[in-house]
């Protein structure tokens, strides 16, 4: 089999050590791990895969040399704006986990279990959804094919991990401030997020919606290939360090049961129904993280539509929500595609 | 003006401990205060308005003598069930706290912003909602007088302290073993609340749904006094201490307008709009600890729909939800309806 060489970009932040973590639970056919970072960690070693890998500083002369064949970006936007167009245009295919280029008409926006057929209209860059997008299109698509989707109302419930390092922090420190009697400012949260819960995330736009309820609310079209679905969003940040949950209430265009639903649920590659109440099984974040699958339970049927059901839906948003997707693109194109492996034509 | 006597049923419990301190902070025409509890706290001496109070045992020979005016009960539905009804027939009204007497068709359900004109029609008894639907009336009582409420769904955000003292417990005690590496045993909660999610608030029914989240339903359209209206829940435990918050999408049936739902908000007493997001000025559960208002913020219209909108709405469910809510309808009647203070006809 063909071997690859693969770069991490941001490979010193809080995915991009998600991204190595990820890579070494599998055994890809890669002959070089190139890992880079800003000029700030470049230098450093990290041992991944049994050996020290010294982090490159990330600019172009260090990038034109390698014959890179994918490179997972997790490095932010201005960085993925900046540079994933070079590493596209020395012959990578860039997986990208920031939202620079997500709504870009020329860039697939992937979920590899929802929409793998989109990665073959490439042009060097793939664009990884956001966090709390991605696991509701695992929950989403199988009702999507089976029932049509008319209308989407997301309530989240999303993990400081989400935040980076920084928001990471600020529970871990403010939990302990709490619980100990002291008192924590936050770095990266404008309030207490211990014993809190901050209806914000990410920046305000116009009409008051945040970005991040904005992101999924396109990201979900995108991905289902359907403008026509209604979609609307709170996203809110509560103090639980990693995994996302989502409230989900929908609307479908056809009549629906609760059996089929259920069928549905069970017949999508990457989705384990955890719905058992009477013996108090449902999904939760504590049980998620560390998991690449996304967990739905609670699943009920809504009388208030003609057609509709509540579901509760959890995932890992540090893998599934980010790392794991990216690599299990990657893995996608090596095992199935390995003609899209190529970077701007 | 006249004084009146009232009992506080269940006075040692979490709920019970609030109505002691929500009254304290009153100047309420009362001649005398009973407290009452069960045989396991009976005698106990509790320091209340300035002076010593023994709490009574609960049971019928110690509430006959006592000329009762208004029985404020926390105590658990079991107790209301078997006690409510003596202290009515010995000439109390009673406001209930618990779920029993909620949704009896002789019993209003009252929040005194709201629907105090129910109050008129009492035969004894006068059931408080359930803490998650009482923040809820309050904002969206306006919205049904000027744009008429076609649907509504709920997803909440419920603090611990809704589960009473052992609840409490559970995230406090969970907390300092989170953060100093040791183990927490939950007694109240069927998994640690700490660092977790628990799409799980009181029992499950037939159908899926928890008897919180049909409480939510039914109450709504008893307290709105409209069964036409569509209602649904997902309702959720996170890792807070106090104050519930709820995403909740609404549906009206006329046209709206953003100025005209602030302009109906800021005419509804007891509700407070804090929606500034340019400054990061949202409700939080932090902030409404403590307080007796509804805090309502991330006013959004919801393009989804013909007319609707999505909104935040926090309180402090122990006060505002609970003992608050309870304490003003006495205060409603002592001030407003003294010919209401009696007990059953």
């Amino acid at each position: 089999m063909k071997k690859y060489n693969v770069a991490v970009v941001g490979a010193t932040g809080m995915v991009g050590s998600k991204f190595l973590e990820v890579l070494s639970e599998k055994n890809l056919p890669v002959d070089n791990y190139y890992l880079f970072a800003s000029a700030k960690s470049a230098g450093k070693v990290i041992d991944f895969m049994g050996k020290p890998h010294t982090v490159i500083e990330l600019k172009e002369e260090n990038v034109t040399d390698k014959h890179i064949d994918i490179a997972l970006f997790s490095a932010g936007g201005g960085t993925s704006a900046q540079f994933a167009p070079v590493f596209a245009r020395h012959g990578a295919v860039v997986i990208d986990n920031s939202s620079q280029w997500r709504m870009d008409k020329d860039v697939p926006l992937v979920v590899p279990e929802v929409n793998p057929q989109d990665i073959a209209w490439h042009n060097g860059i793939i664009a990884n959804p956001n966090c709390s997008t991605i696991q509701a299109m695992v929950a989403l698509r199988p009702l999507q094919l089976k029932y049509g989707l008319k209308r989407i109302i997301y309530s989240t419930y999303q993990a400081v991990s989400g935040a980076g390092v920084a928001g990471y922090n600020d529970l871990l420190e403010g939990l302990k401030a709490f619980v100990n009697g002291g008192e924590y400012a936050t770095k990266k949260f404008p309030y207490a997020i211990a014993n809190n819960c901050l209806p914000h995330i990410d920046v305000f736009s116009d009409g008051g919606y945040t970005k991040e309820e904005i992101k999924m609310i396109k990201e979900t079209k995108k991905i289902l290939g359907d403008e026509s679905i209604k979609v609307t969003a709170t996203t809110v940040r509560v103090p639980v360090l990693n995994s996302h949950s989502e409230s989900i209430n929908i609307e479908f265009n056809k009549p629906c049961t609760l059996e089929g639903i259920l069928e549905a649920f069970r017949s999508q590659s990457g989705l384990v129904v955890v719905d058992d109440v009477k013996s108090n099984k449902y999904p939760m974040p504590a049980d998620a993280t560390g998991h690449d699958e996304v967990f739905v339970g609670r699943i009920r049927l809504d009388d208030t539509v003609e057609s509709g059901c509540n579901i509760w839906c959890v995932a890992d948003n540090i893998r599934k929500g980010a790392a794991s997707n990216a690599v299990q693109i990657a893995e996608y194109m090596i095992y199935n595609a390995p003609e899209l492996i190529h970077g701007a034509k």
